[in-house]
This record gives C-alpha cells, structure tokens and sequence, in this order.
C-alpha cells in the first residue's frame, strides 16, 4: 500500500506535486497536475519542473531503501537530465528507480511521463544517504 | 546596461527569480531571494529550484547570442547538474557562460552562487536554438 | 541478421572493440574481451573504456535509425555515464537504446554489462546526425 | 616541481597518455599525442579517449589532495562530457580542478585542450576516495 506526502516543504506547498511511496516495486512517484503556473516561455512545462519532480522521486526512492516510510533523508549529489518532449498541461508522474550503489551512495535514474504516455524526461543521479550522526 | 525579465512566464510568477539580461560580458543572470518557500525537507535550498535558476540563466545566455534582449528562444536538450554546497535562505544568482557550440546548438554552463560567494551549484548543458520557423 | 564492424577505425585496431549492428531491435551492440591492456590502477576496466564502448554502442544505434548498416555518421553532442560497478577482465557489452529525439538530434542511452550479467556502467547522451553536406 | 606518471596502467600503456602531478595548483595534467591510433570515424580524436584524458586528469586532481604523489586512489563515480570541437592530430591536454566536495566526495572538472589553444572537450565528475581499509 502506497502512502501520500503532501505539503512537506515550503517548495512542495509552492509547487504543489505529491511524493507517493511505499509501493511494493520500490520505486517512489511524484506527480503534478500541471497548469499555467509552471509554464516556460514555451508555454510548455518547465525545465526547472521537471527537474524537481524527477529528483524528488529518485530522492524518494533512495529514502525507501533505507525505510519504507520515503522520509530518510538522501541528498542529490549530481543529476543530468535529458529534455525529450515538451510536457503539456495534465497529469505528469516521475517514478525512480535504482540501478545501483552500496550502502551510501545509490545510482538512481527516473522517468517522467504525461498522463497520455509521453516521455517529456529523463534522468540519471548520484544520491547519498545523510548519515544518522549528521541530522542531530 | 542591463534589462531585468520579471513576472515573464507561469513559473517565474510563482517561484519569482528574476533574468537579467544585456551585459556586456554575455553572461545572462537570474537571481531569487531564497525564502522558505523554496526550501527542501534539509531545509536549504531545493534542489530543483537551484537547477531552474542555472537553467534559466543558462537559456537567456544562449538568447544573448542571437540578439541582446535574452528572449530569442533557446530550448534545454540536457542538463547536468552538481550540487556542492547547500544554499541558505539570501539572495542566490546563477550566472551563464558559454562555453562553445555551433550556430544551431550551443554549450552553456553555469554557476550558482550565495551572495555570501558560496558556490552552491554548477551546471553543464546543451541547448538548442528554436528555428525561426517554428515559431510562427 | 546482425553485421560485425572490426578494425574499422585507428582507435577501434588499438583497443579491439566488436561493433554489431543490423538487429531487428534497432539496438547496436559494443563488445570487448577485457584483458589486461584494458584496465585502470585498480585493476578493473578503466571508466575510459568503458565510456568508449558506450559511446561506440549509442553511436552506432543512431546510425541504425538512418541505415541498417550503422556507418551513418552521428556526433557525440554531450555524455553522462555512471559508474555502477567494477568491470572485470572477460567479455564486456554495451547496448544502445534511443529514448527520443527528433530528425537531427537523438538521445540514445547505453548499458554496459559483463557476461556474468553484471551491470557495470550506464551512460545517457545527446548525438546529432552529420548533415550529408558536411560530408563531401 | 611536477612528477610524471608513465606506464602505470595497462590502459595507460596502450593508450600512450602521460599524467602529471605535483603542480602548486592542485591541478594534475593527462597528455597524449594524438595520432591515427587514437581517431574515429570523423578522423578526429574518439570521445572515448578524450574521456580517459579528462577522467585521468581528474582522478589524479582527486588523488592531489590527499598527498601530491597522486597516486592516492580515487573513484570515478558519475561523469559528465561535453564534446565542443572536434580533435585533431597533436598534443592534446587534459588539466582538472576541484569544484568542491568534503572528505570522501569530491566534485571534479576538466578541460581537454588542443596544443593550438582550441577547446576540445569539458567533463564534471563525481569522484570518491576510495577508503584505506578497502586497499589492503
């Protein structure tokens, strides 16, 4: 069973995108219901957008092989992005996964698609986890 | 002399950096006062927001090449991005610099600083030039 | 039915890399036998040859989108590999994919994989058809 | 006064690069004189070894600030290349520079520069400093 994060952070209250995680396949999911607030000059979704949603579910991701609950703190080291289409108004989902690492450092890339099916991205991030000693 | 772009498009709206443009040295700016709105569960500067930021002022320095008002249309093809340090709440400016590339595709880097002259972030990408014809 | 390209290039006669191409799957391959002349101060591929089988591989699979012989010439624009694992000496494939893209501008990814099935890097790129008056 | 390492490797001696090491500015060198071994289909430089220049460059820059032999063991953990012109037969350079990191991740950049001045390539890596317990 999957749980909802809303209203996290001050830019998720911004923003407005919903972390889901806790699923079964280990791969967290952020979605956007997109509209005229996070369009580019292109009237077409943000880069900076996108970005946000594929790190914040790769980021999601790490913290869920750590715990189920997605809330163990990872850090992006590094993220490349690949712009494939533009994303359109609607619902779009980015869904990490992890395709490697140990046990601080995880290599986890992400999709994110338009409810239609496009592809608008992708990405490939280094993650580390935040050690237990550095958060008190 | 240098132009300020504000309020100029749906995401700029709603996070508030503001581009400026028309420098000399060829190098576009975009700034934001970080607040809480745009803080990450860390408390410091959202990840995604640091890479609108580098990609905005990464895209108007591409604009600059075609005519100095920075609104030429450029398009993202793929951004990497390298977080060094966290960004604290202050003003935080992302500068862009190009580094090479061709008539219809160019290289384009970019940092982001505090105005404390912390380097929070830097970034590489390719960008690509929207054909006048596709635009009418 | 699958075509080999040996010894096509100064760099493949050095290294010794296998390109096939011709697949129904649209999807180039880049193999190597990793022996000692192919590895870095830690006794593993070097990343650089790594990279190089990718490359080669994502290359080639662009090239197939034009002919099934896979000598159309495409540029590497930008690449981002990640290192998952060491590569050990043995027989060593890279398999490009075309994630999207348009007429002159593709974005292939890669996998490299040792024959134990390991996965040992994985590389996201942007590659740019040579223009056929370029090349006379 | 700077060190050079020759023949370290086995990708080292098939290739034929030099890395040096020891300059004040923390900044290691990779060289090699280009010739029809190290050429792709274009007749220029193959990205894959221009890669290998920048990534050595790098990893000895990593390895510089833990003790000036650089031979201290780094890590490449992500790398991001940016092909901006095409290489041509000659020496060609390879210096890198910290960007930032702590003590066991260190952001890595590079630049690989023809001997006449042009601008060949540029990398930003995630390097990681491989843990004393782990080499004995």
């Amino acid at each position: 069973m999957s749980t909802l994060i809303h209203d996290e952070t001050g830019t998720q209250r911004l923003v407005g995108y919903v972390i889901e995680v806790g699923h079964e396949d280990g791969c967290a999911r952020c979605w956007l219901d997109v509209d005229e607030r996070h369009l580019n000059r292109h009237n077409v979704l943000h880069g900076g957008i996108a970005t946000m949603l594929m790190d914040s579910a790769s980021g999601a991701t790490g913290s869920m092989t750590v715990d189920p609950s997605g809330l163990a703190p990872f850090l992006s080291v590094s993220l490349n992005v690949q712009f494939i289409a533009a994303g359109q108004p609607g619902r779009v989902t980015a869904i990490g996964k992890i395709t490697g690492g140990g046990r601080s450092i995880k290599f986890i890339s992400a999709e994110l698609r338009h409810e239609d099916g496009t592809l608008i991205a992708t990405s490939t991030g280094v993650f580390k986890r935040v050690p237990q000693e550095k958060l008190s």
